[in-house]
């Protein structure tokens, strides 16, 4: 059955690549972004590996194409979800989506980290985006299915097994089924605390019906549509405030530069393939949740260490003849390093999400692609400027000693 | 020893008596605030039973005889810390307070459950303003301790017995001490469970000293400074925006109108005595949190069904020959009506707290206090026209049905 989605921050790594692969299906979708991330990278000379196209011209890209394979059709609409309520709520209104997915969120950690003004917008922005969205389909839309995207990083790395959300629990011979109590690892991990907090109350309050997915680190470049047609690519970041770990370790391999690992590398994550994102949120958009629930998934395909992943990289860097190494920087987050780690995560299975599980093939394959396009890398961008006690002036005096640029080796 | 208090949101019903009791104790105090609840209770048509001068007429008033009892100073500054968070810095950096009281929130239910518009103000206002004052302390104060008025109604009404903040759990054989978790009754309530969870953040990440103070319904009229002296009064409100239940039911008693219980009145909550409020932040102010520590307090002294408040009010009504009725409306607000409750509440007790029970002669006292001034009071503002799941418009209909003004009957 073909559907109207609404991917709220269509413009983003995973927003434009899920716009597509539901249009791919069939379904009519609308994009919603003004363009603000961008001007977060900005605000930290953050640039995506290969410059990203506006969003309308994408959409255009994409509408010409589909018209020849029967794909659904992207429509775009520029405006702020934090701070547009009114045209959020008419724009929803006018289009009538069956699901909205909601990645319209300042995503990086770091940024949050950098200073109060930086922390105080990304709540704002975050929480507030929500709160519009909650009213905007209570006042409008009350039987669309909200899916949201939090992050794994919401529960911080308690010392028991992370539940999918809730948590049933006896307490001097008492029962009762809780939200999972989270100790997030920053302020933008606790903005999407607050979100899900926020949320869960909608579900009980106005009846609305909500899909959290707190979604483990993201890696990869290519999806089914990016790879259609140059133009349809998304953002790939892997610098220390946009980047995701396994993104800035593929780079630091392409370059020859040491894998920088904060820290000894025991913290363990959970991980998963873009390609999977776009399958758990299809899922989640075709097995709505019930009018009135809160059903949270943990997304997320494999767990490991930091060290794990950087032993990964480096075997992918070899066998593509490049000579990795790794360096471990001092933390700057604050945060466990040898800790007990067990995310559940069985819901996206049971619907049916078959995972593509980290491959040195496609760790192969991404060093690739990034190795064509080496000459665009600011390599300055990799290094963590952001320390979490002390804000974005932290680490700069320590920048030129531990990344100092190394030559390309291309070994054999 | 005498220290310097600063009182954030001390033009308040709570705020301008705690100024007092630290000033009268010797403290040199600050009170911060830009008078915006007064703004917020004109936008809903809501008085305080006697008017109240300004903030700074009240401090002059009190330095005036502070100057005679030996009692320290009452300072004020005009700034909003939700949206002022450069003057906030300037203005705790210059005063130098080791103790910050921080009141200055939005703190009504039904009025965040009135639109989005007013939601989205009071989760921004509460939000924003705690993050700013951790990220000047942080910056200026480190070792300054923060005490956060927050509110029993955070936890909601779980089927387990509600701890200090904290929950040591089992759970699959493994332990962990987490934060205990929470199910918020309203889009305010919630907006003070996100405020705990960045303070808590903030004395792991920043290293901060917070005593989180979950406190009960609080009533009461009177306390040691406001007796006083005419002018040094607080605020009392009776409406059903911004009244709490003892408040109204006290205000209906004294106008021989039905008192209205919200639904059956099975719902149990903890209340305290104004006098135990001012009692239990000397008490967190005197014995600091560590640094680091985010400590928790249930600052409450009993627990009642809203119908056994009422049966007490009933009584002291009666006994002041007052003709007292009950009437139950259909509940505006979506909570559990009979449920599990018990609060544990042994910290401020273990620290020296000596409760004021509520009495029927204090509930006398409140009465001939109201009966005094009823012809101030507007009747229509004590029935409540926000529902939880409709928003502001609601119950208008019903009103003129369940709240016929009804004469004063003064019996015997």
């Amino acid at each position: 059955m073909m559907d109207r989605i609404c991917i709220l921050g269509g413009d983003g790594y995973l927003g434009w690549p899920t716009a597509m692969s539901f249009a791919a299906k069939g379904h009519r979708v609308l994009v919603v972004d003004d363009g603000i991330k961008r001007r977060w990278e900005a605000e930290v000379a953050a640039r995506p590996l290969v410059a990203i196209p506006p969003l309308s011209e994408r959409a255009k890209l994409w509408n010409r194409m589909a018209f020849q394979r029967g794909a659904g059709q992207i429509d775009c609409a520029t405006l702020n979800v934090a701070s547009d309520p009114e045209v959020l709520e008419e724009v929803l209104a006018g289009f009538r989506p069956a699901t909205i997915i909601h990645y319209a969120e300042q995503p990086s950690a770091p940024f949050s980290m950098a200073s109060r003004d930086k922390a105080v917008r990304t709540q704002h922005n975050n929480v507030v985006g929500t709160l519009n969205l909650v009213f905007a389909v209570h006042a409008r839309l009350p039987d669309a299915h909200i899916v949201k995207l939090g992050t794994l990083g919401e529960y911080g790395t308690p010392n028991i097994d992370i539940e999918e959300g809730w948590l049933d629990l006896e307490h001097n011979g008492r029962r009762d089924r809780v939200l999972f109590p989270k100790k997030p690892g920053s302020i933008y991990h606790l903005s999407k605390v607050h979100d899900s907090a926020n949320l869960e109350f909608a579900c009980r309050v106005y009846n609305l019906r909500v899909t959290d997915l707190n979604q483990g680190v993201v890696y990869g470049i290519e999806t089914d549509q990016t790879a259609l047609a140059e133009g349809l690519h998304t953002s790939f970041h892997y610098d220390a405030v946009f980047g995701t770990v396994l993104n800035r370790f593929i780079v630091q391999a392409a370059l020859g530069l040491p894998l920088s690992i904060y820290g000894r590398g025991h913290q363990r994550r959970g991980f998963l393939d873009i390609r999977d994102t776009l399958r758990c949120v299809d899922l989640a958009a075709s097995n709505p949740a019930k009018r009135g629930e809160f059903r949270v998934f943990n997304q997320l395909t494999e767990q490991f260490s930091i060290r794990e992943l950087a032993e990964r990289v480096t075997a992918a860097g070899r066998a593509e003849g490049l000579d990795v190494e790794v360096r471990h920087l001092d933390n700057p987050r604050v945060e466990a390093e040898d800790h007990y780690y067990n995310v559940r995560h069985s819901g996206l299975m049971q619907l049916g999400l078959e995972p593509h599980l980290l491959s040195i093939e496609l760790l192969r394959g991404m060093i690739r692609t990034v190795v064509e396009h080496r000459h665009a890398i600011d390599q300055s961008s990799l290094h963590p400027q952001i320390a979490w006690r002390t804000g974005a002036e932290a680490q700069a005096g320590e920048r030129e000693e531990t990344l100092a640029p190394q030559p390309i080796r291309l070994v054999g």
